[in-house]
């Protein structure tokens, strides 16, 4: 086990894409995505989707600059399945990895205090979270209070990647911009608090890749803030998108990182392997080649000459 | 334990409002609010926080028309702390009586679902959940098909008593009215889902009490939507505030809960006992007594000729 970090955590997220590139690895684990002999092996659905993040993190890890566990697939089991977050959140963080705690969470003063106390330390720490802003800069203080402390990241929802994104959060304003250019305005404007040596502060800003012209512009108000792209692969995003949601460093993409779930961890799916002869070791090989293969793509895109300019 | 009722949860909360009134205790338990005698005597935070729900559930049901629990307390105390928050969803449902989860969950497609199955089936199976919808209705949607087929109602996010609302919820649209203005729309749009006997439907709405006019309006255009009324003691909202939010059914207010969370759990700390010397007994006790009043303040508030017209 390294020794915890107190460093912020986009400094440290910062420099794994520097060497690693800036893929995020989603184990939105459910025994639906496993291969059924790996399913099959274990007691429960938990112990299943415990041990198949165990290898996709050994093998996707040379690839990999963070982890993102998104925790509705854990509740989704009770108990056994918070336990089985819990604890892979500390197998990623044992590697010395950030690990990002997809859990959209957006509550009020005492309450969001409580949030932030329960995911940023404790036994359900993890090194950044996702946060909704629905309810105000008051639903987003407290955990900015705890990060500055504890050097964690937050990525607030600013412009999400699904169709219903249209509903509320692209409504056109009364003064010009959209809801989500004041909730990105908002973001830029506390860029300054718990802000590290490359340039980024604490709080994030979740950023769908799936409309380019729109991302690219709300992308360039989002200075000094690391982002957090998801949309990538079975969401429909390609490389060329998420290279423009990227700041570029040396040449290279930075100031963010692209998440990837379905496909890598149904990797072993899209590969064509048997379902009925699929073991671990083979779908954590197929997740590798997806992750390296994910890499090299947003590499290629972010290059000068690449697709995205 | 009474046998499951797969009857629409708002028809359920109606006629509970109906015999009972409409208070909602809020169940926002942390052992910081416990007499220290109380804290003192349990192994545990969590184990203290499961005695004193359990007293308070006793003690108020007669006066509350359900229990809305905020998970974030529980949480914040891992593992054990969400065991004492499912158990405390089974109490207060074995004794035939609502329970509201505030979650205020958020996300879409697969993953709402998943949420959906993790708090209105299983472990952690509530009767109605708290929703937040900034990324659309396609982050309700699938919690309102779960409903649909179980009975349970949903409160999405709509007006927030908190300051901090007027950062985005607020917001003027350039066609009109706010950002929450069109939340309402699009809510009482989907009333006829799930719409049960009383005429309500399976999407409620939370409806801030703090600022009357803006909050009454907005009640207006919220036809068959059942409210969840937030904001009421420790956070300022008067009855007569939140009495304007209610619907008249036969001279009493209906078709929402207001909820009280700090002013009940502490209770006996307003009450002025002495903290030293407080049991669990005199704690329940202030606390029914809290909830009786607040009963009372809110039904002369929508009496006939009462303060809110």
């Amino acid at each position: 086990m390294n020794t915890p970090d107190n460093s912020p955590a986009f400094d440290r997220l910062f420099e794994a894409v520097a060497s690693r590139g800036p893929v995020c690895v989603g184990l939105d684990t459910t025994v639906e995505y496993l291969p059924p002999r790996v399913r099959e092996s274990y007691a429960s659905p938990a112990e299943a989707i415990l041990a198949y993040n165990s290898a996709l993190i050994e093998a996707t890890a040379d690839y990999a600059a963070c982890f993102k566990v998104q925790i509705a697939y854990y509740e989704e089991l009770g108990l056994a399945g918070l336990r089985a977050y819990a604890e892979t959140l500390r197998l990623v963080r044992s590697k010395g990895i950030v690990v990002i705690a997809d859990i959209k969470r957006g509550d009020i003063a005492d309450t969001a205090s409580r949030y932030a106390r329960a995911h940023l330390e404790g036994e359900f720490e993890a090194d950044c979270v996702t946060l909704n802003p629905y309810m105000g800069l008051d639903s987003i203080e407290p955990w900015l209070a705890v990060a500055e402390r504890r050097g964690k990241g937050l990525f607030a929802l600013v412009r999400t990647s699904n169709p219903g994104m249209r509903d509320f959060e692209a409504l056109e304003l009364a003064k010009g911009g959209h809801v989500y250019d004041e909730v990105a305005q908002r973001v830029a404007g506390l860029s300054d608090r718990g802000r590290g040596r490359h340039g980024y502060g604490a709080l994030g800003a979740v950023l769908g890749c799936t409309e380019r012209q729109e991302a690219a512009s709300l992308r360039q108000r989002l200075r000094g803030v690391f982002v957090l792209i998801p949309g990538y692969g079975a969401q429909g995003g390609a490389a060329e998108d998420a290279a423009l949601l990227l700041d570029r460093h040396d040449g290279l993409g930075n100031g963010g990182v692209v998440n990837a779930s379905r496909s890598i961890l149904k990797a072993w799916s899209a590969a064509g392997l048997d379902p009925a002869l699929t073991g671990l070791e083979e779908a954590a090989e197929a997740a590798r080649a997806a992750a390296c293969t994910m890499r090299d793509d947003l590499a290629a895109a972010c290059a000068p000459g690449g697709a995205a300019k």
